[in-house]
């Protein structure tokens, strides 16, 4: 069919027509004298999306996975000790890679569907008068589950126990959708990607880190390290330029898209994702029902592609994905298809109770009235 | 927003990403060897798509209100008399052109939101004993009202009256979306363009003529013209090439939409258009409630291009297009957000009515349940 | 071969890279209300391209041909007797086209690779104190031959006779690369196409007419018409609409390209095409050399598109197209592929001949100096 | 200018239109049952590329810098001893990667401008009778110098030596423009990328591997890594997915740039790249000359981009890159602008010398001639 699949997975998310063009690009020399006319501004923007006080941002030619391994390698050493949690597929991913790189992990262990634990973080915390903990880690927004970690919690535990421990977020699927304050909230590594509330394809890892973090990255070392160290960015980013060779087609992009949520209003996008739905919902299918399933007919049956449930929830959860590039219209698109999906895989729905109820709210709350040009000479 | 509006207007309809594809390449040259083997290939396949018996097909570097003026230029002459019908605002422009290139228009003038009226054509073809009608003019898809004519009742009606006028029929809004047997319902001139069941932007008049078109345009020579003219195409069409410079990229574009329509099958893009309610819905909107201010809301709230009420039943009627590249989840979408322009507008809509009505139709008659791999499996 | 031939037809032309981008977007709502904030701007922008005095500008979803066709059918009656000349293929064609148009042609018949007639015109045009003579058509860039006419020298004709005729010229292949001084050479109908110096694909009927023509248009009714009559666009364009569907992605286009012409300065796109040697280069071929066979082997075996010769000239000359997008490396890139082209085909070449002397020139007189970035610091 | 800058740096290369459109696509979900469709045979037609006997390929969302760590992290432990060598940028870096890694790097220091040093090679594999040397080293093609090493020489050292150390060797800027036959030659982890010879934007990784390197990555257990470690990506690929999300454009894009490159044929890439002058040229600047004012200038006034040296040949070199998508008339466009910028900087250089003496090269080695359509009817 000549219908490109509509896109639900909670990232990569849908690519503004306007980005796209951006990217459709030939290539440039990245060495030339107008290429920092492009990047310079970049960086300091992405400063206002992560609403930095001090430090700086990085741009790697990798994925987010590619910058939780920067944050980690750039600011401890092997053995060090840190405090995670783990709450779904992407928390136990970045417990796993520290693990892996060597770190000593206190780990809390949560239900799935949970978030950050500040209680028991702020109990750790308290206790850790020796100050062994060297970073603390939170999940701004688990892309499994689609719970929010209230992250100035964190912060708040930090400051009770009046621990130095570095905070590292994971703000991979936030960042852009949700709002990151990274200076407020003493946040000192945030790691985020292209592919999220940056409406681009993956390609970019990026990773905003605070003073504080470089000053740890000086005094310690870090871990063995070349492709995703922040030395050699730190030495060539001032002057607009990379290391090695950067991704200037996605940087091409990242400016056009910065251009779009600032067009839009930081806070506006924001808003727009609150009413939307956030970003993610995980959706519980009945008991009986193979959630995997209803994610198989809803593409080949409607052309729509909805996010599998991971791991632990593999096969009880389906998840759609409602961040980046969204509007109202969208929404009620996929509800009609999910209405249709379920049916067909044996829940009983009555059609039109979901699309119903969403356009009885987003009715209720649309913010666009002002907007109608010559209403009232209508 | 970064959201592109959502496009259902009764054409130009959407552009399929593949489409967009094949049309975003570097210009070429229209007289290299190479050439042919874009356009000849592209004639052979548009006479499939019009099921023609014999003839040819015209692509001009035009609207289709070109291909509506070749047609008439090429086989009449002025002050020849033919007879017309006039039921929406289409058909009213055919009607209007054909008086300004100086033909006698026998009118049947009818209520707007029916079709051709078969059997008054049957009465009037019959008492035209002296044959002076040299021309019946049909609109098959009436793009104002969404109203389908019976294309094989006019040719009926003439052959009931052994009547040798040339059957000329307005094809735009329907080829490609709604089934077309030049050959079998005797069709001697089929109107259509590029920017509705072909998918692409507005730019080729594409123009099928029968042989006996051919004959006729020999025989009585036609009207003063030369962009439009016939025998210019004829000369150069078999080679390969144009009398004067081709929009290269929308034949490009063309050879991709037909790959997609013969790939999802001539046949199924006609079930797939009825199951989805044919081109075009014409909705009047309810006493007191301006049909234009829907159009408007639709588009400044709810992000979505909604057709407005042309002429005579301007302000009273919308209309959502659903012709060319369209899904389940498109109409879901478009009705979700219609309803809450309605409610905007002051009619008792009442939430989920709609996609509720829409989603139980299209569950019921889905007809992709085969294709649903491993099903079994699962 | 992974690149795509190198293109030096005298159009249509090399298409920018921002204009391909422009162009490559979603279909839009043509009747929205944001729609007049596209079109409007165009039709200003497009007076200043024509440096015209009064009058409008017409844009059909034709071709160049198209618009020739209009410029005669909205202001000329079958039989108004008019004064052309004929010494390439496209005035040729031109003069075809008055003829099938019921005009009754006064024609010079020039040798090819001369250009409008100044004295012949002064002749005629004196002698005809009747003033039967309605319009004088002038071909400003013959794009067979490569040569340019004198338009004012026209205008200074018809100013000595004190004739009343309306001037109509052929500008599709000089508009946006040589100057056109409608208001001051007293231009009637200036038709040009977007294929040429706007850099864009074929679609565009650009048609610039004097406050006199729309007049005469008023005046005399014109011909038989009604797909390219003027009245319908005059009830619609100024309020940013057409009477039919509009060529939208091609009008993106043309804002993106105007925006480039500006951009760069309009006198410096001419200061520009001058110094790369205007438009287009005919070259005639040495006795006994087919110079078809150059066009083919410099397309097959150099992947560069050449411009045949065409009728009377064909296999005795072949073209080179230097007008819309291009640079000095173009130039110097196709007089290397002709350099060798010429050779495979017996032409005894000297390699480096034509390069070398091209380097000489553009070297010489290269105006980028001053805009070297830092040049004193280096 | 409307013009895009002509790109001749050693990578980036010039992105073949066909490409550009393959990527050009709206995003589409990783995890869906016709992802493999797009992935599988994309790690099956790399393998043809590399030559490869056994073994896999994987491929990162990095750059080629990814690739160089992926390699040593996977196959090495830290403190392990590697022979490696020194003769350019990148070689440079290469060695800096290791040493930062932590590997005792035995290195020969070669002049810049020569390549790897096959008798000092085979005379320290001689003398390791201890087999201390885990891993040996090797630049194909030094893309700062443009100098191409013999890998085959270093093959047959170790062979020579009974040596069983791995042979790592750097490919990116010779995969996919110069033969690497990895089986033939038995190279155990070859480094490339996506923006040389696979005429793609910078952002995948390609890291291929023969058993050997796999077993060993297996024994040793290599160093503490994530992102770029191979058992998760052995886990997933065999499947046709990956353990985080791949950039699905740049693999569409690769899906088409192997598409070109088997229809073109792999042996006639490496004859075109041979016949262009391999991949690039390092241009010695004469004394007194700076060849970054070389590069500025052809950049600024002949809207050409050219390399400039790095590190030690920093304003003596500047380079031409010829790889990756190209034909004969760039290259004669690129000498046309570099005669003209040498001459603007200060460099008697007689116009036309190098662009004749090119075309006389090309013109006598052309290969094409039998490609020549009906040559013989013409």
């Amino acid at each position: 069919m000549s219908v490109t699949p509509h896109l639900f997975i909670p990232g990569p998310t849908n690519i503004p027509d306007a980005v796209r063009m951006a990217m459709n690009v030939p290539m440039i020399d990245m060495r030339s004298g107008e290429y920092p006319k492009l990047t310079l501004p970049i960086f300091e923007d992405l400063k206002k999306v992560f609403k930095m006080k001090d430090g700086r941002v990085f741009i790697f030619p990798s994925s987010g996975t590619g910058a939780w391994e920067s944050a980690i390698q750039n600011t401890l050493k092997p053995g060090d000790k840190v405090l995670m949690s783990r709450f779904g597929q992407f928390s136990l991913l970045w417990v796993d890679m520290a693990e892996r790189l060597g770190l000593k992990v206190e780990l809390c262990d949560e239900e799935w569907g949970t978030g950050v634990p500040l209680e028991k973080y702020a109990d750790i915390l308290a206790k850790d008068k020796a100050h062994e903990i060297k970073a603390v880690f939170a999940t701004h927004n688990e892309t499994a589950t689609g719970v929010t970690s209230d992250i100035a919690g964190v912060r708040k535990a930090l400051d009770a126990a009046k621990h130095p421990a570095l905070l590292m977020v994971d703000g991979v699927s936030s960042v852009g959708s949700l709002d990151m304050r990274m200076g407020e909230w003493g946040v000192d590594c945030c790691v985020s990607g292209s592919q999220k509330g940056f409406m681009l394809p993956t390609g970019l890892g990026i990773l905003a880190v605070s003073q504080k973090a470089l000053d740890a990255n000086k005094a310690n070392g870090g871990m063995p390290r070349c492709f995703l160290a922040w030395e050699d960015h730190i030495k060539t980013n001032d002057l607009g330029y990379f290391p090695y060779t950067p991704a200037t087609q996605l940087l091409q992009g990242l400016r056009c898209s910065l251009d779009l949520i600032f067009a839009e209003g930081l806070e506006n996008v924001f808003a727009r994702h609150h009413r939307l739905a956030d970003t993610v919902s995980a959706i519980l299918a009945p008991e009986g029902i193979d959630s995997a399933q209803i994610v198989k007919t809803a593409y080949y049956r409607y052309n729509t592609s909805l996010g599998v449930g991971l791991n632990k929830v593999a096969g009880r959860v389906f998840r759609i994905g409602h961040l980046g590039s969204l509007d109202e219209f969208m929404v009620g698109g996929v509800l009609f298809a999910v209405e249709m999906t379920m049916k067909d895989c044996g829940v009983p729905v009555k059609f039109g109770s979901g699309t119903g109820a969403a356009a009885e709210y987003f009715n209720k709350t649309s913010t666009k009235a002002a907007e109608l040009p010559k209403a009232k000479a209508a």
